[in-house]
């Protein structure tokens, strides 16, 4: 077994899912990697990261849409609002979504679903860089 | 270290919590793993997993309900209907819930809580086929 | 690689976010680990954990507030309130948040972002002993 290790940068534009599938792929690919695990996390926490429909954009601007009316700005109750009014919202949806995925490698490839992909979350009105781990456990 | 790996479908019957425990535990105890950590993944976006309440049936009623009422269908600002109005919100809860889970094994026994179960979570009407990554690190 | 575990009790005081960040990272130094993986996993259906903002003590408030607002007590639809009415909110939110985490080392740091912290959150109103247990795949 090999451990193999990669750090990336996403600049997000605003508020929303990046699929970041083709970043992760290509980097396993490049280390040969047959057969394993993958290890993503994300060093933020105004970002996050999710699994989700990937081949119709209507999905996504639902699920996107569903965490401003779930988690909506300028609530009366919200403390801390420093950085503005998705401050708060910012690191509560971080919290409803993943800072860890862990996904098998099959045959040379992610195990994800036919209709799988893998994004950045960026809950932040604001351009940001952010910077994903990547890990990979080697079997083959 | 072994790494040990197997596939297994899970027919559902409609929404609802399916417990899973037993189909992840009689794998681990087939291949005499008693000490590693297990990962799991399922490959849908309208389908996710997550530990629960694994005791009393009403828990798992209360949390079946909580994402009807969280996640309501026919919400006027979704988009993606095509598959009915169970489309979006199956999305939206598995962006809630987790894709993919690591549960530690000691001493032959995944280490769950008393009350703790696995369960696939469904989030489609009809009923599905759904599949299962499992991969075991086999320590001892 | 080297498979190292240890298992810690958190006591804790009510609902709330706790930070744990310290008891992990003192394993990890104990350990010497300078490279690889770090995996948690909480055995608790009332209890979870989470990776969210550390400085700002406000943002954590906030946090903490959402789950109160967005998965009340007292709704008149749960059947399950056998242990009082954080009894079915104390399951839902631990499935909306996480019960298992898995975060790089590197250069013997946790791979966490500037701003991020890692805490149990407590979802029950009475205090409790909660366990977690670490398991560490060291690659250096």
């Amino acid at each position: 077994m090999e451990w193999l290790k990669d750090t990336f940068e996403i600049r997000t534009n605003g508020k929303g899912m990046l699929p970041i599938t083709h970043e992760v792929e290509s980097r396993l690919r490049a280390w040969g990697v047959r057969e394993g695990m993958c290890f993503l996390y994300i060093a933020h926490a105004s970002a996050s990261l999710t699994i989700s429909e990937n081949y119709d954009p209507t999905a996504r601007k639902d699920v996107e849409a569903y965490y401003e009316h779930a988690v909506p700005e300028n609530q009366p109750w919200y403390q801390h609002t420093l950085e503005g009014p998705d401050d708060s919202p910012s690191h509560i949806r971080a919290t409803l979504t993943q800072p860890s995925l862990s996904i098998p490698i099959d045959d040379g490839q992610l195990s994800l679903g036919t209709w799988q992909g893998i994004f950045l979350f960026e809950h932040r009105s604001r351009s940001h860089r952010r910077t994903i781990e990547l890990r990979c456990l080697k079997v083959a």
